[in-house]
């Protein structure tokens, strides 16, 4: 899951601006969507021709345009060229490789995002770039795959729920980027109840996979933070910006969702502590365990050792040992050695090293 | 006890705005109380209709509401637009997750703040989070529980002790915000008393037991600095603050709320290291004896080998071994054997390896 | 490859501004070469002697002039001269133990740089440093060796591919710069395969020679490191650099190049956390290994031990040793013998320790 | 000795600007004495009644008030009516758990720092704290107990020597504290004498006591380690202050106060990085010992096991054991023996394992 | 040699402004000596009395005048009174443990800096206090003991060798500074060839030497390191100076100073990580030896255990043991005895336990 950029190399040569999508193609086609809507009215279907576009540019309603799939680099040129998006840009829409940031371009804001969720296979935390451009009427956003975050957007938008349908495009552009924020504390709270688990099951259970699942999750911290920083700091931009596309009453929700962002980056070093934690409690349990198989094996072969010698001593051949011949030697050898290995015994009690 | 933010998620896809108690219901029921106060009069009662308060808004003295329980949102909702709090504002006030904070809203500020305390069944330290909003003529304040730190203030108050009766709102305020900083003081000196008393006795008792309260005690050093560094901003940007709700002639006690709080944090800092330092000696004092028993039990071993094999040489059934027949060859045997043993003893003492 | 810098002493006691070649003369002799292009004329040849560079710097076009070979300081000055670059710019072109810097002299930037590539024999990272200066209407390239990164450029000029015929001397800076950086990218994929294939087989092969190539492996990152943030520096100080030379229009490029920079140093940073996580896997194998040989012979050990001191018991020569009579004597030592051998190694198993 | 804020809770409730002695009453009695000079007359005398300070405050010269004895608080209340001090003050001076500090008040400016000695004892760092203030014409010092640092003050002013006789309260203030910080290079230079002695000593006496030495020293250096950081940021916050209570022409002599002060921050973090070094070296010392034990202890073990063996063989009682009876049979095992246990010592020998 | 802070405690007490050498005398007699010049003339001769140089403060030449020797105070202060140099300055001069610092003076420029260099004894690196004072018209600089760094220079303008002829007083301090700087790199290069001989040495002799040299290499590059960047601030603030005693012209120069203190500075860093890295192989070696001895021991142990095991059972006296009477016993338990350790050493191999 964290891995370093792939297949950037491929463009090395090209010229600047030229789209290459770095990404796995993980949608079978691109689609493009269109919401237009104003406090009154709503106008939603597929696009089937970036150029259809156009003709929202001069309304005066929020228009919010979806594309899912970023492979298709012909029909982002296509709509780069109806919303006059830089080439750069473009390049960075499909460049999956991208951190968090935010550019104003003066006609419009572009951000960069990632968002995150447990993949459905062996369920670790994937990531999708997810790029947003506001412009003075439209908003747009691409996705790699289809969904279901932005649903809930969509659904207050149809339903008027919220004050969403009142608001601007700047309003849209925080409602998603709000959307993207509240899915990380969902990644979080599920990353911390593994993380629980796993603090309350370390001492009992220290195996290897314990420890391969303190690493597995430890890296997905990592990741979680690699994201989050740039992202903090996307947000704090917007906030701090002076473009007149973000109007001056938004202020009160941007800091919110900046608190938000501190607020995941705060759990997560939480959870980075708890994990360094669990993994203390790890290795001491292990050492400890070990030593304490050590210990005790130590003192089998010790205390046998000097019996050893005892038994040995009275299986010498020489011809003159007394004790040989006494009636009750053997019995008396049998006790002393009982007698020896009951007080090595309780001498190693005392000194606590049983 | 530090334990990431929960039931945050339930939230996700709620329109901002919706207030939501995060927090566990620790009252029955949600209850609303004022006293209202100049130099001369003093008013004190509950109220039931969060209307009440309106007419205590239009007087000159000074208004002190306080509310207790925060999962009554209906009730917060009322009150809120009794003093026309922002959504966001009432949204953070029943978010336990909150970091501390301050914002300055022009008509009023609002403080979220931490009170540690130690929990009644473990012991554990627990935090409520209490927020505070100051007004022009009033102060409203939010706990999750009935707290007697409070209590001092409205003594104070009351008695007209100190100097709080002729002095406004912005004082009232700050008093609240000092008795919680003291506070921090008293949780600090218990944790100190356990560290010391751990301290002390790590050499003598380094047992998993001891190790688990280091852990734990660096958990709650942890969990009170988590709390601390935030709090030191908010009241470092309350001091720089250049709204007209705090009156100048209050900068000497806010600087030194200020000074309180960093010396709480260098405090804690502190018994960070004292910890750290505690988990040393302890770590060393397991290795010690570990490496002690090991060192004798070698050492006995090793003595006993080269006797058991002399032994074993005249258990030896060659017909011709000439010490076999010698009359004090048995008395030989043994003489050899305790000189070899006191010598190899001697040399282990003079090599300081026992 | 990361190594202090050589020979800087053989400078000590020379006048400032004395050119001395710090490398290893990698060409066998130094050459220089021009193109000079518009949008519609291009110009290649050799040169032989500096000042036939004179009649270039009088026209209106692009003169790329490009350097192989530092060791040449005579044909250095010369070009200074004809240039009028300071004489301390001379000397940094030739002292390849610069850190990537940028120098805005007014009439001309002056920028140095280190180009990485997997050398040709041990396949371990070299750094080439190479320079630039921009001036009105010229670049000056200076290389330690022929390279192929460079040859993109060209061919972009040559076939007048992308905006470069159309732009001027500060586009063909960037698109150098640039076409650096990219090559970057290249190494860090290649350092970035082997660190997963190394992840993936330290587990398996935890062998000393896996613990060299970490090191070796860290040793590369931290090269890559040492470069790559002073080349940050000089990316951003480029683009806040207020120099006419640098037009307004190159902004969202130079953007686009620092970002990469900030991209590769991210994925440095991340190699960098692989590699101390395989470092980690590597330490516990190892441990491990050793701890589970140790135990099992010690078990072995253990277990026989009480068995041998049970044949010792019956090994003695007392006279009167009933059991030694007793007709099935053997027999039952023999039996206690195998149950006290197996309930020693059920008592391990069952406690875990095998 | 680094010991956490004490009896603070014993303030919490009370009224800000309460004045309570947080330290320990280390004098019988509170005294004041005044010195009272100009250039040219000098008056020296103890104060009963606080009122009669009054008198100097008229004068022009400079006076200076020392207070040794902070539990005395009504003392105090009064000296800060006559001298009109801010209660909060008062409250830091008797509060001993201040960290180093200067406010500027306007009217004076109030500086709280800590006079660190070895205590008389067993020899641990004290620190005591010392209040200073500077009025227009006077100058306030507290201390805890009766120190001779101020003394060389005291000497100085009645024999007139070097400037400070013509000089104002400014030059006097400095003076208190260039005498403070100096007394730290004492303190300084005997920890480090003792930390260079047992840095030589370390690899030859690496016992128990000597850990824990190092853990003392260490606590110390902390302890310093904590009083100069603010101490530094107190003195840098004078050289910078514009207030008109400090002459320009003092500015040099500030300046030489806070290089001082960088200065031992300098040589304690010097000495941080010796114990450190020390202990690296107590830690590899024991290390290496415990292995050499172990070793030689194991190398006897396994050259007797096998010699073990083979008198094992011959203690056999199988009835056709031809090498029982051969003549020299015997003699023939102890060669064998021999030869195999040279054998063995040489083989340990040559791969360097003893 | 990194040691702290000497015999600044002998100074407690003093006055400010009493000069005190601090370090130890290592010439016979201070000596001053003048070097005066202009573009065409240049006079050279010792000095006798500081009053004699008064004459060259008229001219308008540059005089350059050298003290060697810091002992002779009295001599400092009669030339202190010459150029009118602050008492705290002289005290600066002669203390030698002063940190490299600049101070700007209005009249005059006062750095202090330290060369460093191989002693000639047992080959440490010892620090020698050089002090520089750049005046309108003159130059004074201050030198423990006589070095050969600054010969360079004299030969320079004896021989008018480089522009220094033809430069005022800034160029010439400017000169001495890039000369120390310089040779800095001579010390580096001596500790980064030692270094690079160690790590090829590392795993080769890992004895207690290598770890003492290891230390002492670390101990060295510390020294240096603690010397550097406080230079680095020196020659910084030179740089941004905006005193008129230092001529615009001279940027350029005083910009390579300063890139040469951050390559020093750098190369520091890298012998350092080169330095760790060699520590870590070091350890790593050591261990791995060590468990390598171990492992071998033991598993000779454990495969003669069972084998004694077995020679025990034998041994025992039952007069019913049918085996001992077979013809083949005893050659019978040879051939198991045989394949017994046959087939252990054969499983330990299988297992790569050996």
């Amino acid at each position: 899951m964290p891995r370093p950029a792939r297949r950037h190399s491929q463009k090395a040569g090209l010229p600047p601006g030229t789209p290459v999508y770095t990404g796995e193609q993980r949608v079978e086609e691109a689609t493009v969507s269109i919401i237009d809507y104003n406090e009154t009215d709503i106008h939603e279907h597929a696009v089937q021709d970036p150029a259809d576009c156009c003709r929202y540019l001069k309304r005066d309603s929020v228009t919010w345009i979806n594309v899912t799939g970023l492979h298709d680099t012909n029909l982002l040129q296509k709509l780069g060229k109806v919303f006059t998006i830089h080439p750069l840009i473009l390049e960075d829409i499909v460049n999956t490789g991208q951190r968090p940031k935010m550019e104003d371009r003066g006609a419009y804001m572009f951000m960069v995002l990632k968002m995150l969720y447990r993949g459905a296979g062996n369920g670790e935390i994937v990531a999708e770039q997810v790029s947003l451009i506001l412009g003075r009427n439209y908003v747009l956003s691409f996705q790699e795959i289809e969904g279901d975050v932005f649903d809930i957007i969509r659904d207050r938008i149809r339903t008027a729920k919220g004050r969403i349908r009142k608001m601007g495009c700047d309003y849209l552009a925080y409602s998603l980027l709000d959307a993207i924020v509240d899915n990380y504390f969902v990644v979080l709270e599920d990353l911390g109840d593994q993380i629980e688990t796993l603090q309350d099951n370390v001492i009992l259970r220290a195996e290897p996979e314990t420890l391969q699942q303190i690493h597995k999750l430890k890296r997905e911290t990592v990741f979680m933070r690699r994201n989050l920083w740039p992202l903090r700091e996307l947000v704090g931009g917007l906030e701090k910006s002076e473009s007149d596309l973000v109007d001056d009453s938004l202020a009160p929700y941007l800091r919110d969702v900046y608190e938000h962002t501190i607020q995941v980056i705060d759990n997560v070093e939480l959870l980075r502590d708890m994990l360094s934690g669990a993994l203390d409690t790890y290795m001491t349990t292990i050492s400890n365990r070990m030593n304490e198989v050590m210990k005790v094996l130590t003192i089998i072969a010790t205390i046998f050792i000097p019996l050893t010698f005892i038994a040995g001593i009275y299986g010498m051949n020489f011809e003159s040992m007394p004790e040989l011949k006494w009636r009750y030697g053997y019995a008396a050898v049998w006790v002393v050695m009982i007698l020896l290995g009951i007080g090595m015994f309780a001498f190693f009690r005392r000194k606590k090293w049983m």
